[in-house]
């Protein structure tokens, strides 16, 4: 657990209903840009004996803290992939669906086939966990490309969801900097270290 | 004109047709980190005399050099306007309309009004300047908001193109970190510093 991600979501995370954690004035909106650096730095030390040579993520959101972790891994190439499926898409590209449960859609994510070139070693990071559909989508792709993927890094996980499960049950490297276990009352309630 | 931006374009980038410049391999979809840590480095510096409070920038590919450049700004806070208009937008956010000359379609970009307070000295930062309509509506958003426009940072501009002329013009502070001003047979022209 990262302290200054808990102390910002302590100070500033807003937890709605029982499943919606708000921490848009810091992670993904409005960007702290020190915390961003920071997190970045953390993923990277959690990553620095695997051999990283990619940093993989998903628009727009993950870019932030994707950049910063590259920086710390020593400028390592980052790629994002995009979403939608634009109208000149050719074979060129790897495509994953990936469903939103927040806005009840199936999203189309791509990357360019010469971004991913087989056998490199990827870090997949992203903002957010939830249900762990982004990253399945993400790990499509590196399966797809022929890579290998060393870990997956996240800033904040909803732990009452079921990606960081299907994660950690799937034996792969997974490294949260900070895990939500419930809301209570508007109050984000965080898993100790 | 910035030496290893203009290297890295010459290298790299792809002249297709006789308005497309795809630079995606560096700037858009795989980012050079440490070229996007530079082209951050050049935009503060041009920037530094300007006090500025807050980067701003539009969501996706704006967020990397958005980031970088409030990093040598001395970690300013990034905020990064979405687009489209989630059917949960209420009264809180500020929009502008932004059409889209690639996609034709006309698109919202949204900020939370929250995070552009009234009198903040921002800086608009943004990976390509066209036909200038994303930067025309972040400027909306910072009027909006009653905050104060410092400038206006681009990594690349396509002089050939009206956004650099209409920026020009209305005498706001405006540095793009290269220039194209023609493909020419697919190769890419530059204009000289």
């Amino acid at each position: 657990m990262m302290e200054a991600l808990r102390k910002a979501i302590e100070a500033q995370g807003v937890g709605i209903g029982d499943s919606i954690v708000k921490v848009d004035s810091f992670l993904n909106h409005r960007i702290d840009v020190a915390l961003s650096t920071e997190m970045g730095r953390a993923l990277a030390e959690a990553f620095a004996e695997d051999g990283v040579e990619l940093v993989l993520t998903a628009e727009a959101s993950g870019i932030a803290v994707g950049l910063t972790t590259a920086q710390a891994l020593g400028n390592v190439p980052l790629v994002f992939a995009k979403k939608g499926t634009p109208l000149n898409v050719g074979p060129n590209v790897y495509t994953a669906n990936v469903y939103s449960f927040t806005k009840q859609v199936m999203n189309t994510i791509r990357v360019d086939r010469s971004y991913l070139p087989e056998g490199t070693r990827v870090l997949i990071v992203d903002d957010f966990l939830a249900n762990g559909e982004a990253v399945e989508g993400l790990r499509s792709l590196v399966e797809q490309a022929g890579c290998t993927l060393v870990g997956v890094g996240i800033c904040v996980e909803k732990g009452f969801q079921q990606g960081g499960q299907r994660l950690r049950a799937s034996g792969v490297k997974y490294v949260p900097l900070a895990v939500v276990d419930a809301i209570e009352n508007g109050k984000i309630v965080l898993r100790e270290a």
